[in-house]
């Protein structure tokens, strides 16, 4: 990560600075703990489904069974993207950024949809969640396959299971679903992170859903941020051997090149994501009968390990834990997308019911007064 | 504006907190100025073309007359909405709010027009400032008259002629055109304002200028930052005389409501650009033979000093500048985007050249440890 000349001085990124108040979430107050309304990342991703933690964050509590089948129930009648929504994916190119895809989708729904008062809040994230998925399916199938796909499909009753079932044709196997279970769950929220932040801001001016949800995608989109993932994938692929995979990272290290997929701004001995994951992956290696990348996954883990000290973050053995369910690099980073909404909407109700406007100020650095030049007289 | 709880303690809206610095802008130093890299507003409004300002705050100096024609020559062969942007225009409805058809248009030119990397931002920059005003005249024309205008239009050299030449279908005169000038100028950079701020934590990630302008569109959308001189204008129309807009004033104030368009969260004793826009607002009354909007304004103004000792803001007397040009209410924040958007840009690139990732902290307000309890055994 690029640092400002300033380093640690007040103002660089706002690190450590409070930035307002959130019930929603703590990160590494141990140094490796990560919860959502008080429970931990752990307990969450080994027991809990999705749309169960999507109900903790958005309506405030675990739901009891009747509840989560009412939820799950809702959710699944909301699929089904507007015509107008599918024809402007349709005019997106092949070669388009699929951030950028999720981008537009939101916002143009945005302008079919729009959240005309706050009371429509949970009613418009819902749809998102809904429709989050089929987006980018939906461009993806027809710029990629020429195939407008059914986006109101239902035989797959978790947000999960229906991205894979658009993306694919095919059922989802019981293990792919649960994968996405847990990786949705993980990469669900994380306090104030520049995406979240970013829809705070835009919440701040007491603006839509729709504008704070677009805004978040647009920042998520960095590479400092979203798509640590898809680099990962791009690096892990080319190597055949756990051999050759610890001579290119030696080589890599001794070149000060960055490896994605280690350490992380706040986590100081551990991302609590990573074990979470990883338990997926190695899981999956052995059901897709890999022989080669979840073992150059281990060696890169143990080598960046032995030699810099540094740990797995969460999307480290979510490269190869998505590879492995059939899912194409670049659509990663949309997957977080459908994910992070959850927290990003649950962090725009929070700031919504408390706002003041996130109006910072500057240090200037610019030219005192100047005088004023008539243009003919400039050189 | 709504206050937080907390009122002036540290996080709330990081109100006189430095997030960062900025050569581009010096707001209220002296409690009434502006300045762009040192020049003042007033020298500026009064004496450049809204392109000169462009030139000074994208490329970094006022521009000599061979460079603003080279630069003018170089933003009007530019203009011209590609089709697949014009075909989402066209499915965009009559009653879309008009944000958000400006951060759709700008959202979907990013899949069209990919920045795809940092060497391409003032290239992109220039695309945007050539196309804004044809994305929101574009779906307007469309949606409300069914007509498909010519966005190629070179008729007019100025970004406010081809605004007001493509709305009206009209050759503006010389006086809408220098408004224009005028309004675009002391719309353009404003600091650490919210919207900014939005884009500068997007771009903080390293994302592509269109993600952090389409962050920017969706937070100047909120009404608490952009659409002041819109509700002013909703308000101001209804009167027919300055006496009854003086009961009606008065009965609001005595009532509490929110009176649009004066005060500031920076300027304590006056806002430098409203002497700006109001000296137009007068001369357009006059030209376009008023008996009243501006009256109804200065007493109202008048009032508003008299009883609570606040001043207009830059908005205020821009609603009735815009409609005595007979621009429709709804489409006047979209102006404030063709203008911003400049500021934007300028903050985007400073924030690339000098760069770490925004991202504060949070003080945790939620339950302490929960215990996982198994879906079967909640309430």
């Amino acid at each position: 990560m690029p640092h400002s000349p300033k380093g640690e001085l007040g103002g660089a990124g706002l690190r450590g600075q409070s930035a307002g108040s959130t019930a929603l979430c703590t990160v590494g107050k141990t140094g490796t703990g990560l919860t959502y309304r008080g429970y931990d990342i752990t307990d969450l991703a080994n027991n809990a489904q999705f749309e169960e933690v999507a109900h903790l964050l958005l309506v405030g509590y675990l739901p009891n069974q009747t509840e989560l089948d009412q939820y799950k129930t809702r959710l699944i009648g909301l699929r089904g993207l507007p015509q107008p929504l599918k024809d402007a994916l349709e005019l997106i190119p092949a070669d388009a950024h699929p951030m950028d895809v999720m981008r537009t989708g939101c916002s143009m729904l945005g302008n079919l949809e729009t959240e005309q008062d706050f009371s429509q809040q949970v009613a418009a994230t819902e749809r998102m969640l809904a429709l989050f998925p089929a987006i980018i399916c939906y461009w993806y199938r027809f710029s990629h396959d020429g195939v407008r796909i059914d986006t109101e499909d239902r035989s797959e009753d978790s947000i999960g299971g229906y991205f894979l079932k658009m993306l694919t044709d095919k059922a989802p196997s019981d293990l792919f679903k649960q994968v996405m279970h847990t990786s949705l769950i993980v990469y669900a929220e994380h306090e104030f992170n520049a995406s979240t932040f970013a829809a705070r801001v835009c919440a701040s001016t007491l603006s839509d859903l729709h504008s704070c949800v677009t805004a978040a995608i647009g920042t998520l989109r960095g590479p400092l941020h979203g798509g640590a993932n898809e680099a990962a994938m791009e690096m892990i692929e080319n190597w055949q051997t756990p051999d050759e995979a610890e001579q290119n990272i030696l080589r890599m290290l001794a070149n000060k090149d960055k490896i994605m997929g280690f350490g992380h701004a706040i986590y100081r001995e551990s991302d609590p994501r990573n074990a979470l994951i990883k338990r997926w992956s190695k899981e999956l290696s052995e059901f897709v009968g890999d022989k080669q990348l979840y073992a150059v996954s281990e060696r890169v883990e143990a080598v960046m390990k032995r030699e810099k000290d540094l740990f797995c973050n969460a999307d480290f053995f979510h490269a190869s834990a998505y590879h492995f369910m059939g899912i194409p690099t670049k659509l990663f980073t949309p997957i977080f997308v459908m994910s992070r909404l959850t927290g990003w909407a649950a962090h725009v109700y929070e700031q919504r019911a408390n706002n003041r406007i996130i109006r910072p100020s500057a240090d200037y650095t610019g030219p005192e007064h100047q005088e004023w030049v008539p243009i003919e007289k400039r050189c």
